[in-house]
Order: structure tokens, then C-alpha cells, then sequence
């Protein structure tokens, strides 16, 4: 597997051009609508949101993933288009529309995904400024202006691409993401798209990223909350003229897999007001399930993200967080290591070095690893700390 | 039914005397241990938190819980007794024996309960002075001491007694409580203690509890945190001679209600960093569970947590924690209401009066409205806003 190079994404491979525009839905000067567009048709695959309260481009998008062929990307920041009712439905398929006339496709082979303000109208005029723009724009050189177009208040853009040696041959994979808090009715969402020139059967492509999905952007918190509009769509052209099934397919979720972990671990660290990151590994819980839910318990624990922020070994609070996460757990035969420094077991707390501890808990990440014996269930979890910055973030968006 | 007085404890209801002393748990100078006796046998029910990695006095109090049939409750702060090993359950039980002791009673007639400090073994020298003390202390005068006795972060002690006219006569009502962070390890866990001179059979007691805790201290939220030490016991001694079954016994549950209603909320508005309290009622949603989960999560949403810091009246972060609670819910029937103005219906926010709205979330208690169509489950919360003092508090306790 080649490097992962953190300065490109989407346009890595072979076959896509995109643009980042500013077209005034944000504030001028900050780029807001992003297009990305493949030369031929596209396998399509697509993870969305679980909230019940989805947002319009989230319900056309999933009908297009449905489908399995795409040719495009549309997104806009600085609008959710979420919560507006049935002119949001109208909007979300109009945005689809203008792409689709431009590319000569049907409008049911553009993907159309937006974050931002909750509850407001698309400014309509501006989007289909925007979308004319982003034509004129579109390269398949530097695609930073790509990946910032898609940001609301995430502090650097995020960007991955990785070249890939399968046994069928090489594909090249890109990427780019957008994080900050997990929904806000100013800024919201988690946002990724992949592109790869690889040659891939759509329900194919579509477990593939399922799989990896579940093990990255599903395995990060930054605050619990998941998004109306949360969203992750592969797009595979076969611009490589690697066509990948069997093995040559388990060799590119590896590079999925690599560079999805590298964008959602990014978001984490760039969560809002986060001071340090943590990973939670869970091992020998009664089965998956239960693994990933003490995982997760752990990682949104109010009590457990406030300790690691303060640097402290606070082994009561992630005992306490996995015995109410309504996972079967033997506290008596469970072992707690905290930066690899075992912290309890047998049901107390073990004589560890506090000092030592405490100083190796000052590191920008922390490793909380749980082993337990109730089965071989094992997940984990990346979350970050909870600051009296991300207190004062949230507490004051729209007053 | 009476007024509630709440600068009275379970020292209101005939028959039962108490005691709170400081024997060296906790820094000089603040009371440690209390002690709560009945002065013939009482019918007893119990609450217990569902935390896996519960506290040996949990362990040992739901067994007499279980037997129906208690004398007396013995409570130290200071120390949780929690995560302590094999030692812990033999010094619970030694607490018990201790007490039993002196009253001529079995062990198994002991409610046990401990909070504080996580992993420590209780100093019990101190505990077994502290017993001998309590008892040379016993009065059924101002039970202050005994309600100070149970606290650990709260910055106020929690009282409430009533007397309640039932068709069988009246009975009193007397309870202390404490609350503070759910679960920390120095500082942790809601306790609630409650006596009454009514006759009644365990069995009905039990029900009778479990019901108002359901809707009281089950209905508060601070952190989401469930404690590992978490216990609401009462104890029914029968010294009004008024025996209560059918209406008489719901007149008392009423009456326990109002009691165990004060000291909840009263927890809440003492969480730790609060500044202000937030009620979440949900109706018309698929069914009970359904409520209490959207409630639920709307009332631990980081989000809307911050949002009410911050007097926001921030609609859309509501309907989001509503739409992943991971209960059905028709976001387009939904109606949601910021102390009483509609802000939301048809699926999109209504055109209200923005600055009117903010003035009125200032308020000391804001209250959440959410009205859905798609059943008739009903539920409330009541939860505290989330502040930068809360993270100043948990973030350096231990270090």
C-alpha cells in the first residue's frame, strides 16, 4: 500500500474533476458550494444518517445510492436544507436538476448533500450561481478549494489519497471530509466523500464501505449528537481500468479502511473546543454488540471526557461508565490500562504509580484499553475531551 | 393533603429517630455518618441503581430489601465502598452487623449505603466509632445533622416531610436526600431516604415505590451518568396505627410523590456547575418507552444542554435529539413548544417572536413542550444546563 498523502483528495484519481466555489450562501470570501464529477458513470455507494429528523438532501441522496450509478457530487455549507418542510424536498431535487442538465445525466445520478443552518430555505439563486460557477472551476488538479467549500466551523480542511497495489493492479483512492460539532443549527454534520478510479460492482462497493464506515466515521464521537444531515458517498469509475472482485477488492478496503480512519480521526481532533483526543478499546465483551456499546459509553461519558481533559487516570468514572452501558459485564475479571499502564483488575483498583500516570495522561492521545471475560466481543472508539471552550462554543451560537 | 415542609426529614414520621456524626471519612469538621432507626420493625422497599459495577452496599441492602423487612439504615459519605473487592462486601456487612447489634435485630434488617471516594477501603475504625456515636445521639428532634450527614458535593441540604390525609387517616412523610454529580470518584451517587408512620405491607410499599421513583428520581438527569452506589429506600413503620390498602394507600402514594417530586428537582437545581433547570415533556409519541426515550435524550443532549446555558432557544438541536433518540417519531406532525410560544409544526420552524423568546428562556426553569401524533406514550425529564463550571468541576478532581 503506497503513503497516504494528507494534500490532496478527490482528484487524486483518475477520471474526476471538481471545483469549491463561494456562490453567498456563507459569508463572502468563504467558499460554500462544492462539485465533484466524475468523466463517465460511477458505481455509487452511500452511508446517511440515522436521525429521524433527516434532512432533505439526505432522503434524494439515498434513492441515488439506491439506484448504484452516479455521475456527481453537489454539496453546499452554510445551509442544512433540514427542517424546511416540503419546499426543502423541492430544493434538494432542484439542486440535482441543474447538475444533471449541465452533465446531460438524469437528475436521479447526483448525489446533493448540505450542512449548516437548520430550518432556513436554500437561498436558490445563489446555489444555482454557485453550481454555474463550479462548472466553469472544475479541475482535476488541486482540489483544496473542494475540500473547504464542504467546512462550516472546522478548523483546517481534510483531505486524504492513498494509491493502492491490488493484485488485479493499482487504483488510486481520495477523499475529502468535514467535521466539527456532530449537528448544530448553525454549523453541522459529518460529511465524506471518497472517490476511486477502481472498477467496482455497486453492491460491492456498497458493503465495502459499510464495513469500513461502521469502523471509522460510525466509531467517533464528539459529542453524542448525530446529525440530520451526516453523510458518507464512494464513488468508484473504473478510470483505472482495474476491474476488483475477490482479493483484489479485500485490498482496497485495507486502503479505504486507511484512509477513512485517518479523515475520521481527524475530525475528532478537530471536534469543538477538543484539547486531546482518546481511543477506547474494548476486548472480550459478551459479543460485538456489547463491546461497541460499552465502548461508546465510555466515550461519551460526560464524567470520562472531563477527566481526560484534565489528565486525570479517573479508572472510577470509565468502570462506572462501562457497568451502565447495559452490556452484560464481570467487573471482578475485568482489566483496565490506561496509557498500556494496568489500572485495575480483580475488582479494585491495582498499586500503580499515580505520579507516572498522571504525567503520561498529559499526551495529545490517550489509549483506555478495557479487557474483559464474558466472550470474544471487541470494538473501539474515538472520542475527544470536553472543555469549558466547547461549553462556550454551543452556549452562544445564534444569541 | 398537608404543606410541605422542608426543614424536616425522616425524623417527621412517629416512631423513627436519627442521627449524623463525623468519625474521620471526610476532612474534620463535616459530618460522615448518619444513622436512621425505626423504633419497632418496618416494612422496606429499595431502588437500586442498575449499574453492573454496583457497590457492595447495594449488593448487601437489595438483599434486605428483598426480606421485606428492615430497623434501620446506616449511611456513611466520604467513601463509596465501591470497586473495593471481596474486602468491600465484608465491611458493608460488618456495618450492618454493627448496627444490628445494638438494636437486638438480625444483620439482614440493615439497609447499608455508602458514597463517595471509589476504590478506597472504608477506614472502618472510623466507621465503628462513628456507629457508637450515632447511636449515643439518636433524636427524633431536628434532623438537619442527619440529612448533612449523607451529602457529598451538594451545596444544600435536602429535606421534605408531609402529613397526608387518607380515607384510613392520616400518616406522615418524612425523606432526605442527596444528590450532586450522578457518579464521580470522589464525589458521587443520589441517595434518598424515606420514612412513614403508615401501615403498609411490603409488597404494596415496593409497588408504591418503584412507581413515584419511576417518575421522580428516575426522571432526573444531571450527566447521564448512573451511579454505581444509586438508592432510594423506604421504610414504613406503622407508629401512626393507620393501616393503608386501596384509596387510602393511593392517597399516600400521591403524597409520596409530592415529597419524592421536591427532592428530585431539588437535585437537579443543585447539580454540579448548574445554573439553571430545564423539564422536558413529551406526549402523543408511539408509546411510554418511546416518550421516556425522546425525553430522555433531549434532556442529556450535550446540545440542547449548552443551548439552555446559553438562553438559546435553540429549536433545532431539540428536534434533532428527538430524531436519534431511536424511537419512531412523524418529525412532519411534530409540535414543539419553548416555554409556551410554538416554535415549530408542519415539519419547519414557525414565524415566532425571536427576541420575545429569548428574553424567556432566562428564566431560573425553562420549560420543553414537545407535542407528537404518533401515539399516546407520555413522559417528562427534568435535567440541569451544562456550563463551564461543570467541566472546571470534573475535570480536576482527582489531579
Amino acid at each position: 500500500m503506497g503513503a497516504l498523502n494528507t494534500q490532496l483528495g478527490v482528484n487524486f484519481p483518475r477520471g474526476f474533476r471538481s471545483a469549491g466555489v463561494y456562490c453567498g450562501i456563507k459569508k463572502p470570501g468563504l467558499l460554500d458550494l462544492a462539485l465533484i464529477v466524475s468523466e463517465t458513470e460511477a458505481s455509487v455507494a452511500g452511508m446517511f444518517t440515522t436521525n429521524r429528523a433527516c434532512a432533505a438532501p439526505v432522503q434524494w441522496s439515498r434513492q441515488v445510492a439506491a439506484g448504484g450509478k452516479a455521475r456527481a457530487i453537489v454539496a453546499n455549507s452554510g445551509n442544512a436544507n433540514c427542517l424546511t418542510g416540503e419546499q426543502g424536498m423541492r430544493d434538494a431535487q432542484r439542486m440535482a436538476e441543474l447538475v444533471a442538465r449541465r452533465l446531460g445525466c438524469a437528475p436521479t445520478q447526483v448525489i446533493v448533500a448540505s450542512t449548516g443552518v437548520i430550518g432556513v430555505p436554500l437561498p436558490m439563486n445563489a446555489v444555482e450561481s454557485g453550481i454555474g460557477q463550479a462548472f466553469e472551476r472544475l479541475s482535476d488538479g488541486d482540489d483544496r478549494a473542494t475540500a473547504d467549500a464542504i467546512l462550516t466551523t472546522d478548523s483546517a480542511s481534510k483531505r486524504a489519497a492513498l494509491e493502492t497495489a491490488t493484485p488485479a493492479g493499482a487504483v488510486r483512492i481520495g477523499a475529502i471530509a468535514k467535521g466539527a460539532g456532530m449537528i448544530a443549527p448553525n454549523m453541522a454534520t459529518m460529511l465524506a466523500f471518497i472517490a476511486t478510479d477502481a472498477a467496482i460492482d455497486p453492491a460491492d462497493l456498497q458493503a465495502c464501505l459499510r464495513r469500513v464506515v461502521d469502523a471509522t466515521f460510525n466509531s467517533i464521537t464528539v459529542d453524542g449528537d448525530t446529525s440530520t444531515n451526516d453523510m458518507v458517498i464512494a464513488l468508484a469509475n473504473g478510470a483505472s481500468g482495474v476491474a476488483l472482485t475477490g482479493e483484489s477488492l479485500e485490498a482496497f478496503e485495507a486502503g479505504l479502511y486507511q484512509v477513512c480512519e485517518y479523515l475520521a480521526k481527524r475530525i475528532v481532533k478537530d471536534g469543538e473546543g477538543a484539547s486531546r483526543i482518546f481511543e477506547v478499546r474494548v476486548s472480550g465483551a459478551a459479543d460485538a454488540d456489547a463491546a461497541r456499546r460499552i465502548a461508546r459509553t465510555i466515550a461519551e461519558s460526560q464524567l470520562v471526557k472531563t477527566a481526560i481533559h484534565g489528565g486525570d487516570p479517573n479508572w472510577g468514572r470509565i468502570i462506572a461508565a462501562a457497568g451502565r452501558a447495559g452490556a452484560p459485564i464481570t467487573v471482578e475479571r475485568a482489566q483496565l490500562f490506561l496509557q498500556g499502564t494496568l489500572v485495575f483488575e480483580n475488582g479494585r483498583p491495582t498499586e500503580y504509580d499515580e505520579r507516572a500516570l498522571v504525567n503520561a495522561m498529559q499526551a495529545d492521545e490517550v489509549h483506555i484499553v478495557l479487557t474483559l471475560s464474558d466472550g470474544d466481543g471487541a470494538a473501539h472508539f474515538w472520542s475527544s475531551d470536553l472543555t469549558a471552550e466547547y461549553v462556550k462554543i454551543n452556549a452562544h451560537y445564534r444569541t
